[in-house]
């Protein structure tokens, strides 16, 4: 299978790198950091081994990549109205794009773009982030899990897990909605916080008052869930969140974001779960309040 | 009347020099700037006309005070544990003791210290603050409200409002627990929210997302005093808050507090009112996320 690899941010690179690591045929579209990956390849500093590839498929324009069978989207959501203009040059008729993004509602926002398209999600469970131009780190876990969206044939999903675990990546095919809301229940209840209260994972867990907090945003994200149709969330899912984050020594792809300036993904992360929910008749009074105050944050930050 | 007021910090300074301006005696408890005070007397920086008072009559030592009618506590709450040995030098047996602080349910614990004690509270409106030693900027309004808590006879307090009357400053006397709440519901909704965003009033006012988180904070508020047996605030009290905060061109005294590295006053402005709300069967959700947040950054402030 021919993959291609839309953005070379630490996800995209990290996943596309193990497959062409193993000898998969994997094509990666660049920006920032083509020249230096073009020239001098790229450097995986993992805490499963270290190592360095330098004949990768670098591009820096769409046009010049090959027609692929798998599309691996790892941008931000923030810049998904460049999808149309970015994916066409790629796609055959039974080309599966695979969103490997945060949130909820952005299969269903690249369909209504994309109408013609197969859509997959890709959730990640990796703690990794850039460390300069074409370096990477890697600290943590890295298994990836596809759920199908809208595929006209799923089974391509299970051949593309066993490429990945074929390449050292813990890979499994499982329910889009009830792996959606799990990475997102986590999400909504930490990315938010480690930004107002300027605190890693762990230390929001450490504190009484904190810990309480995140267990009630947990709590309020199951009950979204629900109200969304997932009947597979319950509320013991919130202890093994809680044990969990109480082991991040780090904190969030948000807090990175919002620490380097960039966007945050307010939007898939919060607005539109809610809502969606809300819209069910949930009532989420600390997840609005939370989402309330990153607007703000935001626009403050914008308007600098 | 003999008055005495204990703290001079902006509060203490404002509403005490307007009376010893007018001629009432005046007796002040300073700490860090009796020095200057003495030397070089107390500057008022007023939008109503600034004044410089040299001759007031100014202790560090309570002992050297005189007993006196009226005490005015200007203290924060979070020094609340040092009033027994503050006002016993102060006090006869018909003096009444005033609390110009923050939050519900101080005089209930100023009380449980000091159960002989004739109590009222003095619930400010003014925007003022220490610009140096001996040095206050006050920038706006300055009225005051006296409200009977439980003094054998409160019918001092109409003198108390009319000496104030006669010395520039708005003064009233009115219902304990609707003035309390009243106050309250304005400090819960945006004390703490300016210090997490870093923010002045009408900056929350002014961004539909956190003028929504206002909002619903105040209203929450309303819920809490009506749980409380506030009988006299109703949602359109709302209304008039937003209004005058989204006026507010400051931010407020937590974050005047945390900006300069003073305790916050959690304790009786969020904690003791969601409590008491919450032991009625009142769920604050958004207030009680706001204390947790503030408790974390409290902690973390400690820790440093």
């Amino acid at each position: 299978m021919k993959y291609a690899i839309i953005g070379m941010g630490a996800v995209g690179g990290y996943y596309g790198s193990r497959l062409a690591q193993h000898g998969h045929d994997v094509h990666f579209l660049l920006r920032s950091d083509y020249e230096t990956v073009l020239h001098y390849g790229l450097f995986m500093d993992s805490y499963m081994g270290s190592y360095q590839l330098s004949n990768l498929n670098v591009y820096n324009d769409v046009h010049l990549m090959p027609a692929c069978d798998v599309v691996f989207v790892c941008l931000k959501t923030t810049a998904n109205t460049s999808l149309p203009s970015l994916l066409a040059p790629l796609l055959k008729s039974d080309t599966v794009v695979i969103l490997v993004q945060n949130g909820i509602g952005v299969e269903a926002d690249v369909q209504k773009m994309l109408p013609q398209v197969h859509l997959a999600a890709g959730v990640a469970f990796i703690n990794c982030a850039k460390s300069g131009a074409g370096r990477i780190i890697h600290r943590g876990f890295g298994h990836i899990t596809l759920c199908n969206y809208n595929c006209a044939d799923a089974t391509i999903l299970h051949r593309v897990a066993a490429d990945f675990e074929s390449s050292l990546v813990p890979a499994q095919v499982s329910d889009y909605g009830d792996t959606r809301w799990r990475k997102n229940i986590l999400n909504m209840a930490t990315n938010g916080v480690t930004v107002l209260l300027d605190a890693r994972c762990d230390e929001l867990i450490s504190a009484p008052s904190s810990c309480q907090l995140v267990r009630d945003l947990m709590l309020e994200g199951v009950r979204a869930a629900q109200a969304c149709g997932v009947t597979t969330i319950h509320d013991d899912y919130v202890d093994q969140l809680i044990e969990s984050t109480g082991r991040t020594v780090f904190a969030t792809s948000m807090k990175y974001d919002f620490d380097h300036h960039q966007s945050m993904e307010i939007e898939y992360m919060y607005t539109r779960p809610i809502a969606m929910a809300e819209s069910h008749g949930c009532s989420l009074p600390r997840l609005r309040m939370l989402e309330q105050q990153l607007r703000f944050l935001e626009r403050l930050r914008e308007s600098k």
